[in-house]
């Protein structure tokens, strides 16, 4: 009914309010008390002593055993002792700039400030008129031009969602073009082994114009090292982060802690083989490239107790978000969290599952908030309606996050006296000089009233979602790019496809 | 499609938290400093001295000029000063018992306690099957027997819906009557006049097995007393706010400070005007009862810049609950809050703006939240549907308030060293003896994986919410009456219809 009536409705111009970076100025809510934050620090320190951890990397290793660590000659396994852990990670900056292509997007990554990367990596996406599908490359830029549209987006941080119509060898050459051309916003790699984060390195030296050694010094993007939870780091993993480090890339390093699944069914010793895994990986990276940006990543969440699966945006996720950023600031790292669901659907579950998200990771001071707009389904589908619903939520955010003014003017005593009791404040001087501009003005919600409302089709919030997404990509600009800039990213993709595919065959 | 699929789906047993009354362990969210909040009570302190306001009820101002204040002779215009104010307030309880007829449902209301009423005073109401249409006596009784089956509502704070087939002047005895023997919860009562207020107390003492006498130390029921802003408080709220007060009721005075419309467009004018019209009907109610249990109320919200129709669950409303709370607190008074939304159907919208104030509440330790399951449209409709929403996002949000322990059994290092690097946790000793009731399950999320939820019909929240709405009334006992208080119920509605509409004729 509402889809048929959506015709209908009469097209608004689209609003949303301006760039920009927030700060979070409540202090960071705590789930632990300080002595319990010290008992899951102590925790986790003697796993990593007395259970150790797998480097599936020969180089990681040995590199380790260099400094110290109690390395197995026969296996994979690695000791660290605490005063290495502590030694290497005190290395690591509290706060690092992530250079945007349009320097106006840069971003402070640590403090209080917070920025929002669009969702990243599922294999499925959908809108509701076309439905659930495998990701494509024309869905791929669609989302990756949403992500420049809407203000709410800083960064793209990885493949929106994964088109599986390009081959998967050179896939990421395409990928992360498109990111260098239709934004202007900081980008994402994949650190599935060397090769990628070095051609996303060359490629982003080229698109702001440095050379691979300014990059070094200039944070242009930041790659996810994922655990193999429990107590494991993969080859891949460990040759893109040592790639992404040495060559002055940020890392966020994420423990896959799934109570119940790949860690403990308690949230205490779900986060207690976070810290673990997150120690030891941060050591690492800290040992190959001291002073290298770095953040600490949580995404401890539970199982579905009915089906097994992941859930998502639940009360443990909540509690393990905030106990996560305090582990972060326990290491005076910046940290990551997510804006996560696990509705199956655009509605009303996927929005109070996002907004339980929302809240943990701005009230726990989360400083990258991965996945923040467009996630759905527990990650495995990317959802173009979700992602409008997401900037209306964030953009909300923003505003609350907003100091409050009380001054003279602002607390109006003398409309008060104007108005008088029994009056109203429609007409006076003080409103009207701010009536414009006094409130959040929201690109989703609809406060109509009821009969206005149906009167224009009855549209839940589901369909205007989708038409502001379509409304977006029919009036998508691409910014600026300096044509020598897009021939020079248009070589180097052809030439490394070349390779890829000359050495694949 | 959702909606013809729905009825494919299985049917699952209904699960929910047991009955419990919160805590907040988190300290309050602050929005306003320290000095802010000063500026904002000086304020609105001068707003009382110097400009006044209006009590239309001569017994009122008959008292108040007996107690000190300037009160215009000619008008209804009363000036209070400070030490006034402050020394009637100061006999208010920071914290009260309101008592249940089932001992086991009575609140604790201040401290960091917080409870839930259920959705009141919409003249309209909707299911996704029935639509929307003006209340009637079956949706009146369907929504509190809805109120008495969820465990998330505390209280009836009023008419979850008006049932407009039965007469107004005495529908109020039918109203109370099913809240005293449909639910065993706390009930509500309209202070419109001092009538209705009478006959709540004696209702109530009848179903409690008190007398009205014994009912002046045990507050059985809160009533809201809404000032008509700006700066007038009308008669009938005076006359039942001063019954409710002689009968030992708690009063709720909640100004109703929408900015932009009945308070200046700024929230710290909006906030100034809220805290002055607050400060003097305590001081009145204090005056002619102290001691009187009261909370204080904020309802500050704004409207739509593009419509002009009230909007709630916005960045404005989140900042003026935070703020609420700290001019509660400033005069240790419980506080009020609502869980409120202003969209047209119980879709994303409705879930993500009432989980702006969900957290907002919650975070500004509201001690009292007023429609808080139900509430629709800007508080025009309850709707079946959203009380299931507002019942899966409460209760989620009390397992995120309970603390999280770490010990050594939770902290679980002989799981994580017996399941090892690469290994899982699911078969482990530690996880079969806690998977059952390790994690928050959900009444109306629907964690399953894509494939089994289209299988079982693609149901979306919002019928899902719908089916569940339908199984609660198909289920519902009523809880267990005394024949005889039930038989003095009767008789006491017999006796008073016959009065009212005798006299009425």
């Amino acid at each position: 009914m509402a889809r048929r009536k959506s015709q209908r409705r009469q097209k608004q111009a689209f609003q949303q309010l301006p760039w920009r970076q927030p700060r979070i100025p409540f202090p960071p809510l705590k789930m632990l008390s300080d002595d319990q934050v010290e008992h899951i620090v102590e925790a986790s320190l003697r796993v990593l002593e007395e259970i150790g951890i797998d480097f599936l990397c020969p180089v990681a290793r040995e590199t380790l055993r260099q400094h110290g660590a109690d390395v197995d000659a026969s296996g994979e396994r690695v000791k660290l002792d605490r005063a290495l852990i502590m030694e290497a990670i005190a290395k690591a900056p509290s706060k690092f700039t992530l250079h945007a292509r349009n320097p106006a997007h840069s971003l402070t990554i640590g403090d209080n400030w917070t920025c929002v990367g669009a969702v990243s990596s599922p294999p499925n996406c959908s809108d509701l008129k076309g439905g659930r599908r495998v990701g494509n490359w024309q869905d791929y830029t669609d989302f990756i031009r949403m992500s420049q549209a809407l203000n709410v987006v800083h960064f793209v941080g990885g493949y929106p969602v994964e088109p599986v119509d390009l081959p998967p060898e050179s896939r990421h050459l395409e990928c992360v073009q498109a990111m260098l051309t239709l934004t202007d916003k900081p980008y994402g790699a994949y650190a599935l082994g060397a090769e990628r984060i070095s051609d996303a390195i060359e490629m982003g030296a080229i698109a702001r114009g440095r050379t691979r050694e300014q990059l070094k010094s200039e944070c242009s993007f930041m790659t996810v090292i994922n655990t193999s939870s429990p107590l494991r780091v993969d080859l891949p993993m460990l040759q893109g982060l040592r790639e992404a480090a040495l060559g002055g890339q940020a890392v966020i390093i994420t423990p896959f802690t799934l109570a119940g699944a790949m860690s403990p069914v308690t949230l205490a010793g779900a986060l207690v083989q976070q810290n673990a895994e997150a120690l030891a990986t941060i050591a690492y990276q800290q040992i190959i490239a001291p002073g290298a940006p770095v953040v600490y990543g949580g995404f401890t969440s539970n199982v579905d107790m009915k089906s097994g699966a992941p859930a998502f945006g639940t009360p443990e996720y909540a509690k393990a978000v905030l106990a996560g950023g305090q582990l972060a600031r326990h290491l005076d790292l910046p940290y990551r969290s997510s804006n996560v669901n696990a509705s199956n659907a655009a509605d009303s579950q996927a929005t109070y599952e996002s907004m339980m998200s929302i809240w943990a990771v701005l009230m726990g001071h989360a400083n990258v908030i991965k996945h923040g707009a467009g996630w759905q389904e527990g990650g495995l589908c990317a959802s173009f309606e979700k992602m409008v619903m997401d900037a209306e939520m964030l953009q909300g955010m923003w505003e609350f996050l907003t100091p409050l003014v009380v001054d003279d003017a602002e607390m109006a005593l003398d409309a008060i006296a104007d108005v008088g009791p029994g009056g109203h404040f429609f007409g006076t001087q003080h409103t009207i000089d701010r009536f414009e501009t006094a409130f959040y003005a929201p690109l989703l919600s609809d406060w109509r009233n009821f009969e206005s409302w149906e009167e224009a089709g009855a549209v839940t919030a589901e369909w205007r979602a989708h038409a502001i997404y379509k409304q977006l990509l029919a009036e998508f600009e691409p910014p600026a790019t300096d044509p020598a800039v897009a021939e020079a990213l248009d070589a180097y993709v052809a030439r490394r496809k070349e390779e890829i595919h000359g050495r694949a065959a």
